[in-house]
């Protein structure tokens, strides 16, 4: 019997208040409306973003929320008037969206949609202004537009990827956020030339999808840079070949970085969200043809600092959202990246847990442990 | 008779002491070495950069000196070994040079050659260390490289473009600098798209250059921002199509540019040499694709700061030296565009006077009147 047009009542986690574990609800999930389609979801894993939003700390708190935004899913109804996807279709939502329609998306340089740009305080759809879940008639806040710890969820057909279905969707899940922002901050913004040297500030799942572009790119050196040593081991597992901790210089890790490669490195990609590793990856580049890309989240008062002549000496400062991916017209090629065997993705993924178990998911990353952890939906 | 070989006695304009007005002085100017050329100079136009180093504020003054680095000119004679030139070929002397095999002059992407890179601090040749200009026996330092206020000057191979023998050396002598400097920053780095808007922030004669290559590449609108408002109707011959004064805003001129454009300009070129002017020139491109371009010299304590949120956004900075041209490989294609009437030269030179008045050049520079003065050597 279809649930199209019908309620849907099934499990959803959610986050009550900042900070506490999520519990496992029965939760009603209005059908789709106009430019909206329900996703039945797979396959879902945890990134940080989800817990900086549970944690709240610095942040808009909005609860009661449905977190959850890297996931893998299909499509189970779509709202009215809906042509680009059916029924059936398997799709990854995407946390940023884009509508096809207006100068970032007409832009071949952008992808930062005026219409479905990441909102991290919009708590509810944009058609209507309303949530499509309530728990006991009590409506549910959205997060960042997916919601994907959930087993049914409605998302706006902008932030919908419709990819492979030969894909696995429990490996593919990962490239909803995380793993495409860093592989295509080097693949699509850094753009190393075969044989060339990059250096990764942050070697936490971005800076290690970062290092896997440069591996796939052909660079000759990746040097990685981190102020934690343990991820150091696992780090050589994605082609990173030396390592630098700051920590263990008396002077800035760029001057160090500069001398082991004879002026610079031709690219660097920094994923740490730390401010004097987004100065170091910049000073660390080579004059004449360096590019440092930006990926990292700064806070809201931190403030870049370099002397000109260190952009006059034609280097390249460049930052970059979700990797310059456009979701629904980039992703799906990814997906067939990674099916053609350019781009691994399991190495990425070290543990996986049941829906039931997904505060274990939590605790992991709270740890520092493992890369990401995919969920599983149906177990 | 050939002078080749032999030590020639001519004319040369000395600067003896900071900001005292030069004096014509019979000099003797020694054979070239070793890939070094000796260039019969016919036509020289003065820069700021003349000027900076006449007076010497802030920089290690050197005297006595031959200043001079914007000219074109004829090949006397050669030094030992030299295949790329010979007698009688016409040449502008560049302030930057190429070697054509260090890691800069191979990569596709630098001009910054490490061997000729700009050095302003030395006063002789690099094959002995020795100058080749003297005055009753005592040596007179060289200025870049290039010192064409004298009738002949002696240059190293690697800071000699060889260009069409039909092309009007009064007039592209001025692509020695300047005006390679600002059209190439536009078209070689900023690279706007037809149709597209740019910002250029000082409207001396590099920025001015700057948007000649904006008018060349199809730009929809040029918006000039400069504090001097006299710089306003001299602009316009420049294609410039509307003014920013900052001082005729409350609010930065970033914000100004963000209104009138709809979010920011796709491109903008900054020519001022403030450090302002370089964050202002940042921050008013449009998120997602903006380009800025960054071609002033600033002071030694500047530091560039801006929010890093700023480059999340997709924005892009870049920094450029004489327009990204290598001057052996790329300059003697920007004199055909001027040859092809692509690229207007002859509204950049404003005022010329004969070489016996060489300090009216600068006393027009002083006062600000007018873009470049070109010197006739034979006058
Ligand atoms: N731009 C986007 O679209 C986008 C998307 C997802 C994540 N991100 C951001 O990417 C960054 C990395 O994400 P992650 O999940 O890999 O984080 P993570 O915390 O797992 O990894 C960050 C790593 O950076 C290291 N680090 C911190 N400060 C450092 C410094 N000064 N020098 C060297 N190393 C330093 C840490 O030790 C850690 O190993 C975060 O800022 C995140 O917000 C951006
Ligand atoms: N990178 C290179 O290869 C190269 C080569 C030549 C010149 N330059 C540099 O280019 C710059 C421009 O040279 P120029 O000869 O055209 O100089 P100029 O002095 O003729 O023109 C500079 C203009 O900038 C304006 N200005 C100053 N501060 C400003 C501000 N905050 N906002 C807006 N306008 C401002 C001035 O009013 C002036 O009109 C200088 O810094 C020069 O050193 C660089
Ligand atoms: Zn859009
Ligand atoms: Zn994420
Ligand atoms: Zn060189
Ligand atoms: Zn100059």
């Amino acid at each position: 019997m279809s649930t199209a047009g019908q309620v849907i009542r099934c499990k959803a986690a959610v986050a009550w208040e900042s900070g506490k574990p999520l519990s496992i609800e029965e939760v009603e999930v209005a059908p789709p409306q106009k430019n909206e389609v329900r996703i039945k979801i797979l396959f879902t894993s945890l990134c940080h973003t989800d817990v900086y939003f549970w944690d709240a700390k610095g942040q808009n708190p909005m609860f009661p929320r449905i977190l959850g935004h890297e996931a893998g899913g299909i499509v189970e109804s779509v709202g009215e008037g809906m042509t680009d996807l059916k029924p059936g279709d398997h799709v990854l939502p995407i946390f940023t969206g884009e509508c096809k329609e207006c100068a970032h998306c007409l832009s071949e340089e952008s992808n930062m949609c005026n219409l479905l740009r990441i909102n991290t305080d919009r708590g509810e759809m944009i058609h209507d202004g309303k949530s499509r879940f309530s728990v006991n008639g009590k409506p549910i806040y959205h997060f960042l537009g997916t919601s994907t710890f959930s087993e049914y969820t409605v998302v706006h057909v902008g932030q919908v990827a419709k990819i492979n279905p030969d894909a696995p969707l429990d490996k593919v899940c990962v490239l909803s956020c995380g793993m495409s922002t860093g592989f295509g901050a080097t693949v699509n913004v850094a753009k190393p030339k075969k044989g060339q040297s990059v250096a990764i500030f942050g070697l936490g799942a971005v800076g290690l999808a970062a290092a896997e572009g440069a591996r796939v790119s052909g660079a000759s050196r990746i040097i990685g840079v981190d102020l934690n040593p343990c991820r150091f081991e696992q780090a050589k597992k994605f082609g990173v070949t030396e390592f630098v901790n700051p920590k263990d210089h008396n002077k800035p890790v760029q001057e160090v970085i500069a001398e082991m490669t004879g002026g610079g490195v031709d690219r660097s990609v920094e994923c740490t969200g730390s401010i004097q590793a987004m100065i170091s990856a910049f000073e660390c580049v080579h004059d004449g043809w360096g590019v440092a890309v930006l990926v990292g989240v700064p806070n809201k008062d931190d403030a870049f600092k370099t002397h000109p002549v260190n952009l006059l000496n034609e280097r390249t400062l460049k930052g970059t959202f979700f990797g310059n991916y456009k979701p629904r017209t980039d992703i799906p090629a990814v997906v067939e990246k990674y099916m053609n065997k350019e781009l691994e993705l399991d190495k990425f993924i070290t543990h996986s847990v049941p829906f039931s178990e997904i505060n274990k998911a939590f605790e992991l990353m709270l740890a520092g442990e493992g890369l990401r952890c995919v969920i599983r939906m149906d177990a």
